[in-house]
């Protein structure tokens, strides 16, 4: 039998995160690779009160199939903890879907074909890249400082290239840890709107602000709203409550919504109804924005610590810029250094890393890398960093 | 602000049975149309008791980030569940879905381009179709008997259409409640393989078999394999423990096994995680097999009574097969009555069923409807087949 391939496996390389977390799985190895938030902070016993109440309350019933659209009680809840955050949405605005990744999937497959061109910042987000890349989407990269995008090129590059899409993530993006300021985030829609240009706005990390007095509102908060908005704006529960349940959701235009459902349909016909119950029992009983500030004050620990251990003098050719939130530092080796071939040594040496290369749309930048900051204990960020030093000193001296 | 679609959801109709479903939901209409299984049989407890494990034994580290491929222990629980079905697969030979729905989805995605064709018996399960449609393959019927596709006009097509895959339910399908007879599986097994064509074997019902003593060889275990097999194989919990975990596997060539992991990792990167480890626990602390015993003789029983109210005279123009297994009857009406007609007045009486046609990937005959008969107990399945004599007596008044 010759299995033959359609053209969606073209573009799908196994992500670089995912497979130095397979290598590193169960063995001695620190990674610092991953986007995975601290275990020892998951809030097992309100995840399994929610549980048991689902049981208890919801009995044999909260057992059978749901609703596409999602669990209509959770999509109220979200409603409600959206609506602290400047977004007026009703359940018709917000689709349930299997971690936020699957909203970036469902909204290119409805909204973009081959050939149809959506703007990024440049690196950004690998596994929306893939997404893009298999869907045969031209993927164009928008020049950018520590405020966003370069709102000049911005405007060129629409007029150039006539995108149907730009994706961003203006708060703590991944792999940056960049914060968009308010003027950009205007400006990007203030361009994009008027040309008919979707904004996908994705904030996965939005939540994880080390100074708690800082407001970071997000673009689809920024534009007329739900209806007719610019911007489809989508987040999870899996950096705040716990990654296992997978739960995301999207929101926006109730007609881009529904075309969202309909694909959802296809595509799994919905998740785990058993999670979202579970969710909105913990959503009901369970305070999650005293949870959120502890998550908050604990990874700002950290990052203060990776930041102290990068200033040592080992590392001071390296350049990066302290992040304000989310679960990265940024990280520019000296030109010379390939951090691909890096991260071989590393791994020899007991640390894991990930390279910045495929996080780039295009021209990517091979002397660049990302370290998390939130999954490793002190100890261990100490070693590991060390372990970092050792094997730059011997990349160094074998070159 | 203008949205414009990607040709995705041209071909994306909304399913008849989830618009009916949400019709009915929680009003006086009696539903023989979803295809939900009976809510008194959920094991409730093992489920709850399943998800206690997990918290009690996992601890924090189970509500972490997993493999895309799926949990491991679940994968080897669900091999040596296919081994005593004559199907002999590794871990690596399965991919983890959510649902089996999703397990269409992502070999569609993977092997399929616009314009290649997909075999299917006619009429087939709707929701194959959607994925198809939208995709922009190519649907082809193939001519059936009760045993199974018409194996001189399979040959036929696959000569004229020189289609990629066949996709077929050959255990009690959806909507027909047909079997395959050993012949037509070895048959169609023998036509495919040596022209390259993939045979998607869809059987969430397969377990679901009122004759306990008859064997129902599935078409993948026929086959060699599990590498080089012309066959994937796809299943899920949703019918045999319950629906809210959307867990469902698909087995077949590592190879194949290997790209659909890839394009379920920028879809939507896992399954939850948290279901499939209490899916684990179930399967090893609770006799799964009783309980589908338990089904089986259950679902006979709901079967039984509605053959023998469609035998009342009142429906003497209908036809039908007594199914074997699975959850449903395939009605014949009289050339004259359209099913979409019907279900207007059968809606108006306080009954809903789900018209054939949306069940045909061409050729759509429209005096076909589809009976659920796991979901409802004696007295609404009495109340309901009663409600449904009026609405065809109110149909014949009226023509």
């Amino acid at each position: 039998m010759n299995y033959t391939f359609s053209s969606f496996t073209d573009g799908l390389k196994s992500s670089a995160v995912r497979d130095i977390l397979k290598l590193t799985q169960g063995n001695a190895v620190i990674s610092l690779a991953g986007g995975l938030p601290a275990e020892e902070h998951f809030p097992i016993e309100a995840v399994k009160e929610a549980f048991e109440r689902v049981f208890q309350h919801g009995g044999k019933s909260s057992l059978q199939y749901g609703l596409t659209e999602g669990y209509t009680p959770l999509r109220e809840a979200i409603c409600h903890r959206m609506a602290k955050k400047g977004a007026s949405v009703k359940p018709e605005n917000m689709l349930i879907t299997t971690g936020s990744q699957q909203a970036i999937y469902l909204l290119t497959r409805i909204y973009m074909s081959a050939g149809d061109v959506v703007l990024v910042e440049n690196p950004t987000y690998l596994a929306a890249l893939q997404i893009f890349q298999a869907s045969g989407v031209r993927v164009v990269g928008v020049e950018a400082d520590q405020d966003g995008m370069l709102l000049d090129d911005l405007e060129a590059k629409l007029n150039l290239h006539r995108p149907k899409m730009v994706y961003v993530t203006p708060t703590f993006a991944n792999p940056t840890g960049k914060v968009w300021s308010l003027e950009r985030r205007k400006g990007l829609l203030a361009l994009c709107k008027p040309n008919n240009v979707l904004i996908l706005e994705d904030d996965p990390y939005g939540e994880i602000q080390f100074d708690e007095k800082a407001e970071y509102p997000s673009i689809f908060s920024l534009d007329d709203h739900p209806e007719g908005s610019a911007v489809m704006y989508t987040s999870t529960f899996s950096k705040t409550v716990v990654p296992a349940l997978r739960t995301g959701w999207i929101i926006g235009d109730s007609r881009v919504i529904a075309q969202m459902a309909k694909a959802k349909q296809a595509v799994d016909l919905h998740s785990s109804t058993l999670d979202q119950q579970a969710l909105h029992q913990l959503l009901t009983h369970f305070d999650l924005d005293a949870h959120i500030r502890t998550i908050r004050n604990e990874y700002r620990v950290r990052m203060e610590l990776m930041k102290s251990l990068l200033q040592d003098p080992r590392f001071s050719d390296l350049h990066w810029n302290e992040p304000q939130g989310g679960m990265f530092f940024w990280v520019e080796l000296p030109e010379s250094i390939d951090a691909n071939q890096l991260l071989k040594k590393a791994v020899e040496k007991g640390v894991a890393f990930v390279p910045g290369m495929d996080f780039y749309a295009e021209n990517p930048r091979r002397n660049t890398l990302r370290l998390n900051f939130t999954h490793t204990d002190n100890a261990n960020m100490k070693l590991g960093l060390d372990r970092l030093a050792e094997a730059l000193d011997v990349y160094k001296q074998n070159v």
